[in-house]
């Protein structure tokens, strides 16, 4: 008997090499608000997404990218330089359909390409908003699972853990797990799935952003299953 | 007005170098077992221990060292070559007082090592069996105080990581805590502590050790103030 393939949480980016991630699904997190935009846009019918971790590729590309947009915020304003921000209320249906997105986020796609540059085969991502795809598309794949979170300049966040812990919740009967990471986290969830808005009101990201006027914003991005598609890397770019 | 100083939680060595731990107070925790044991053998009289990070070191200095004993273990099972093991069941006072303990140990001896690398003014060691003085100790010092979980080849244990949050509870009011790490430590806390030997059996370590028949050690690790010392590293050893 093969048993079950194993799921671990990878609490931040500096911890990703301690596992050997070939082979396996990798899932990003980053709940504020990158892939919560990510999952938003293409929901919303954007072509795809193309993330990229500095200013000045994502301005080439955007260039060189016809029917394209480039976003990026930087302490919850958009970046000299680009059009638009992370905030999945920018990314409506009727702006966003059918348009190339040039995202530029620090903390997501630095994880995006380390746990492609460490041999993951195949590299998702995900958030509250599409929270049922992810865990549908993980049962479904019979493959080992990491879920990774973002974090916030490789410091520990509340947010990604929780959405670990969520995911664990969901499909843990269907992964061997020996990983306390995902333990905390899944407790975690458990003990705040029911009050998530007033939860998510005491995290450091909460005070960093709040000031810009994003509590909207945040709320959203712990709801579930508002953007319910699965975000998957090919070629480059996040596609549906 | 100076404010509050700032306290953060650092749940695996890999994390340490994004702090600046300078001019401020590590508190290394290991609480299965090395840092339960360190209290635990400087509570029942032994002179000093000296934390070593390999074998061959622990040799040559128990050699060179007068009434000494050598101790470490992998795997639940004294090393060869060394005298003892990691239990602080073996370290009762009429065996270890006024004798020094050349302890090698993996993961604690690295942050040690870490964090004085890195310019911590202070380290000190924390387990359950001493929480009360640890705590004590960061409220009075009013430094900076940085709470390092040694965890398990860099991985994220739970067993430190509630240690950490034993600590953020009891002394918060003292201190500025801007990380989402010690809350979720502190929440993983108050959610157990009246309930802490059922708990620790999720453990993945509990899951390790405990086909060794280590499931009463595991339980003194996790009991109060049994031997309240405090450990403080000085001049390449551990006193109080």
């Amino acid at each position: 008997m093969a048993g079950k393939p194993f799921l671990y949480t990878i609490v931040s980016p500096r911890l990703l090499d301690i596992y050997d991630v070939t082979n396996s699904i990798v899932v990003v997190i980053d709940v504020f608000r990158a892939t919560s935009t990510i999952a938003t846009a293409l929901y919303n019918g954007t072509d795809k997404i193309i993330p990229v971790d500095a200013v000045d590729k994502c301005i080439a590309i955007g260039k060189a990218t016809p029917n394209s947009i480039t976003a990026g915020e930087r302490d919850g304003k958009v970046i000299e330089g680009l059009q638009h921000g992370n905030s999945p209320a920018e990314y409506p249906r009727n702006f966003i359909e059918g348009k190339t997105l040039v995202l530029t986020t620090t903390n997501g796609t630095k994880l995006l390409h380390m746990a492609l540059n460490n041999g993951a085969s195949t590299v998702i991502t995900g958030s509250f908003p599409n929270l049922s795809a992810v865990c549908n598309y993980l049962m479904q794949q019979q493959k080992n699972v990491f879920l990774g979170c973002s974090a916030w300049k490789d410091r520990v966040n509340i947010e990604d853990t929780l959405f670990a812990g969520a995911v664990v919740e969901t499909v843990k009967e269907h992964f061997t797990i020996h990983c306390d990471s995902s333990l905390m986290a899944a407790e975690m969830y458990a003990a705040h799935k029911n009050d998530m808005y007033s939860f998510i009101r005491k995290t450091t990201h909460w005070h960093r952003l709040a000031q810009y006027g994003l509590e909207k914003d945040l709320e959203y991005c712990v709801t579930k299953d508002v953007a319910n598609v699965l975000p998957i890397y090919k070629e480059g770019a996040l596609v549906i």
